[in-house]
């Protein structure tokens, strides 16, 4: 196994941080490598907002839920899809782009190409000894990030990114067995599927008890099925519809 | 820059690889890197299915509109974003979780994940040697792709990638300029973005004309301006709500 392939292994999500900055030229590596992912028929559907202004840090991460650890960090990226920029570009030639650009297709190559350069800059960060957390939080209230960023229509705030020293590693948390992930040449069978979920929640429960001293008796479906048993940030669609995604 | 930032911005788009197929090992190790990447709230939304099966490749290669390297390298992966396997854990605790699978904002969280495994498995892929394209033309005939690989209801198939050693290595395209693409604690000022899209214009122009002896003169803003000013796979939406994705 080679370095590159150890360090994503390596992966967990940091949540306390050393208050230090991130250097800029350490900051534009990040970004860079985050460009050099693929991107849908060469679109580059995206846009990353670095957040430094304290205030601004400390809106957001009231906005994300109260999660201190999104004011405090050593650099706050947040990740958009984008056409407004293609809109620019049509604007040049005349071009009529709104049809394609609000269609539920062209929101999927938004969230995948924000998605893509994301996870470069998420290991390239990792791979300079940084940690790193999403923070999906700030979609629970996306309409005051719009604002607060200055977002015009056709950018859609994704999730942020924290960067920054690790002040304490957490433990990894084990993933899905690969059999539950991973298939061939189609879809699992029903028998299959429900094997290895069973086998995965004895390994989450085995976590969990571990951890907290036997304590917490939690497995990953009872987590996941309480999880989504309500509707959370049922606002999306109108909010996106409203900014000129995913219309038709 | 260390050697994972480098293999980074060493990125292209391989479209013709050698027959060779991946040892189970790698597709084992590019599965597990795929694994480690982060996920929404431990949902891990998302299945990778692999593709061996000749036939199955052919066909996936025409559904996605003639690709002849779809069916003609080392390994095809097909990415989903997956709510079926928690219907299958939510069943287990007798939960009703249809009101939140089926809403926009899992939508964003399925294709979120699915595309932070994708890179991790594309970045292990090159790191290992080999080279890797994205298959977004498989959305060309979603419908038909769930029925080939017997996707059921809640997993939704966003692009494939093909992984082998590359037979030809094209050039890198030159990615927009970092200040069109990273602004700071807001977004672009609209002359900022302008000439940044000039700059960017002038560097694919020379890019283009420097590849085809002068005889091609296209620009980014002139070729997406053109790539969407007509809609393209307009029958995601419904595709994605008979699937149980993306209703309300």
């Amino acid at each position: 196994m080679n370095e590159i392939v150890e360090t994503m292994l390596n992966h967990r999500s940091v949540r306390s941080f050393k208050p230090d900055p991130l250097p800029a030229d350490h900051i534009e590596q990040l970004v860079l490598a985050g460009q050099a992912a693929s991107t849908s028929s060469y679109l580059q559907a995206y846009t990353i907002i670095g957040v430094t202004d304290q205030a601004l840090k400390q809106s957001l991460a009231q906005l994300a839920g109260n999660q201190a650890y999104v004011a405090e960090n050593g650099h706050f990226f947040l990740f958009c899809a984008d056409f407004h920029r293609h809109e620019i570009a049509a604007d040049i030639h005349q071009t009529d782009i709104q049809d394609a650009v609000t269609s539920a297709e062209k929101l999927i190559v938004g969230i995948s190409d924000a998605s893509l350069a994301s996870q470069n800059v998420a290991l390239a960060a990792e791979s300079m000894g940084y940690g790193i957390c999403y923070i999906g939080g700030i979609r629970n209230n996306a309409e005051e990030v719009a604002e607060l960023l200055n977002l015009p229509d056709h950018v859609l705030p994704l999730f942020g990114m924290c960067v920054g020293t690790p002040a304490v590693i957490p433990d990894k948390k084990p993933r899905l067995p690969i059999d539950a992930v991973y298939a061939e040449n189609g879809y699992f069978s029903p028998e299959t599927q429900t094997e290895s979920l069973q086998q995965y929640d004895d390994i989450t429960s085995s976590y969990y008890s571990e951890r907290t001293g036997g304590v917490r008796a939690d497995t990953w479906s009872l987590q996941v099925s309480g999880m989504l048993s309500t509707l959370k940030r049922g606002h999306m669609l109108p909010f996106m519809q409203k900014k000129g995604w995913n219309r038709h």
